[in-house]
């Protein structure tokens, strides 16, 4: 199964996207950040079965992206993003400008994310150092510290090396041990 | 399934999420662009079920994801980016940030994704106008024109309106038209 065996891949992305589970999770998290918060809410506006819903939600719990109110006198028990949760908002932006783009919907963008106080905008992934927009043709990857070979990267750092050495060569040459 | 019930939801996460099935599409792509192009090396790879990755293939091939390279004289066969695959790799580049961040890995980040001549950095989702990291309390979320109710979005309609009236309470309840 796809769970099980992405769980233990040496790469953040996969550890991302197997705690993200499958697409339904990505739409939970965005149901609960746009402000619905109730388990029968959340049923009614993704069309999920009640099971699947309930699978996801103790998934997302488990992993600490959601966590779960009680109800209270005068307020009613939801679900709400913890501060891990709320780092994947960002990300849900950059999907959503992604999908504007590239899998439009007739008539134009179902929703705008806008920043506070700018208006409209676009969500761009850009470089903390400089603040350009990153690309693909301006990403150089290389192995990270806690990088090893195994199932889901069984060849990749043959191929960073590779880049890591490319990046070197840009660089004049000048790059030592 | 999935996969059927996403493709007609009126949003742009739920498309974008759609488009890329499953986690096992986010590490082919993640694998075509750090260079592993042929089937046989992504299998290796990626340890995954020939029939498994075929599918994914065509999958994101067919959504104008990858794009298969035929062999020629001295050149093999492989899948690469097209333009809208590459838009994703920003992305890829954003989990990474919040998977080293959130799921981190013991030693240290498998894998670094640097800005060619920064060095060193971390992915930001900003925004498009000022320039400053997106967050969870700094984005508005309103109705786009091409915004319907429907599975998936049941709801959100009603939520939307509120965010938006929201916005422009913040704004001095300046807003109307």
């Amino acid at each position: 199964m796809t769970r099980t065996s992405l769980r233990e891949v040496t790469c953040s992305i996969a550890r991302t996207v197997d705690v993200l589970g499958d697409a339904w999770s990505w739409l939970i998290v965005r149901d609960v950040f746009l402000g619905v918060r109730r388990f029968d809410d959340l049923c009614a506006d993704l069309g999920v079965s009640r099971k699947v819903l309930a699978e996801r939600l103790r998934q997302l719990t488990d992993a600490g992206i959601l966590i779960r109110d009680v109800g209270t006198a005068g307020r009613r028990s939801g679900y709400r993003l913890t501060e891990k949760g709320e780092g994947l908002v960002p990300i849900l932006a950059a999907l959503t400008a992604w999908g504007d783009r590239w899998e439009p919907t007739p008539g134009g963008p179902p929703l705008r994310l806008d920043h506070a106080g700018c208006g409209a905008i676009s969500a761009e992934v850009t470089c903390s150092h400089c603040g350009e927009p990153l690309a693909a043709d301006s990403l150089v990857a290389r192995p990270g510290p806690g990088g090893r070979t195994g199932p889901g990267t069984a060849l990749l750092g043959r191929y960073l090396q590779t880049a890591d050495e490319a990046g070197r060569d840009d660089q004049g040459g000048a790059g030592g041990t």
